[in-house]
């Protein structure tokens, strides 16, 4: 069975939008998906960005809030509200959905996430944000955001972002596929799907 | 009839995408497609970029050519063939296109630019280059260059420039309907059209 590796960071908007379709869209296919996040932050520091370059550069971001609006409604998501501040910090939510990956909730705990974040505004650094997603999910709380605090899955998250700086990942979401080959941004989603069944 | 603006700029490869086909996907929708260059550089400069972005930042530009090496595999153009320096000084080109938008054979022009750029991997600084595709559209180069350097058609080119940046626009391609609303990428020239007729 072909695969694909998903590569998103939960403060990117455009990551919310393959978050949310990129399973279905793989199982049409007959693709699987791996979850993969990992933190942009050290990636823009690489290139001297402090901040998301849709903040950095104002005509672009006022863009791209314009692009996101059109683009859930093409989709049939719901209307976006925007987190303050955004980007939102997004360690916390990383370091649990890796838990997650392990234990086989990571892609539902993702998408709620991606959906509170983008869907409602909510903050997603705020532990109780994440307790209330995980609580809905049946499991408990503080037994898993401790859990996401263990050494070895700090170390897991920072490796994953060395990983996507070596495949050449510059921003997300990107896709990568097992010939190596790099998918950049939502619109590039079934492109990478193509190319991963080939 | 319904229009649309398309805001290119020479030096842009993903201009060069858009170029190439715009006024078929534009002919079979019935709309009418203005082609507007203009130099990206003013706006770049003013987020504090001296070059393009795609040379600043390294995985971006590798990634760049990969992904247009794909696009035009995609969309039945010739293989990409690198100008060399990248980005090419698009200044001379776009102050013909624009006489050439006056006299009625702009969008010809700019697509025989674009393809010995990007096609071709020729110098589209050279005036002996855009001589070249002049001859081959029946005019006089040294008539047109001329006119070219007049005063007004300097004007006109940063008049666009300071029309571009009213509009938000950021990079290029962009798309502009009549309703303001704005529309960035090669990969929003379909959704640009869908709005400019409804």
């Amino acid at each position: 069975m072909s695969g694909i590796t998903f590569w998103f960071d939960f403060a990117s908007t455009y990551s919310y939008l393959s978050a949310m379709r990129i399973d279905a869209e793989a199982s049409a296919r007959g693709i699987t998906v791996e979850w993969q996040p990992f933190l942009l932050g050290p990636i823009f520091q690489a290139q001297g960005w402090e901040t998301s370059p849709f903040n950095l550069h104002a005509a672009k971001g006022r863009y791209m809030w314009r692009d996101m609006d059109r683009e859930v409604a093409r989709l049939g998501l719901p209307p976006v509200k925007r987190p303050d501040p955004f980007p939102q910090n997004s360690l916390l939510a990383a370091r649990v959905a890796l838990v997650g990956n392990t234990a086989g909730w990571g892609a539902d705990f993702s998408r709620a996430v991606f959906a509170a974040e983008f869907a409602e505004g909510r903050q997603i650094s705020d532990p109780a944000v994440l307790g209330g997603i995980l609580e809905g999910f049946g499991l408990d709380p503080p037994t898993v955001l401790a859990h996401a605090q263990d050494p070895e899955v700090k170390l897991e998250l920072r490796r994953a972002g060395e990983r996507a700086a070596a495949l050449g990942v510059f921003g997300a979401p990107s896709f990568t596929c097992a010939d190596g080959d790099l998918f950049w941004g939502n619109d590039r989603l079934e492109a990478a799907m193509k190319n991963a069944v080939t």
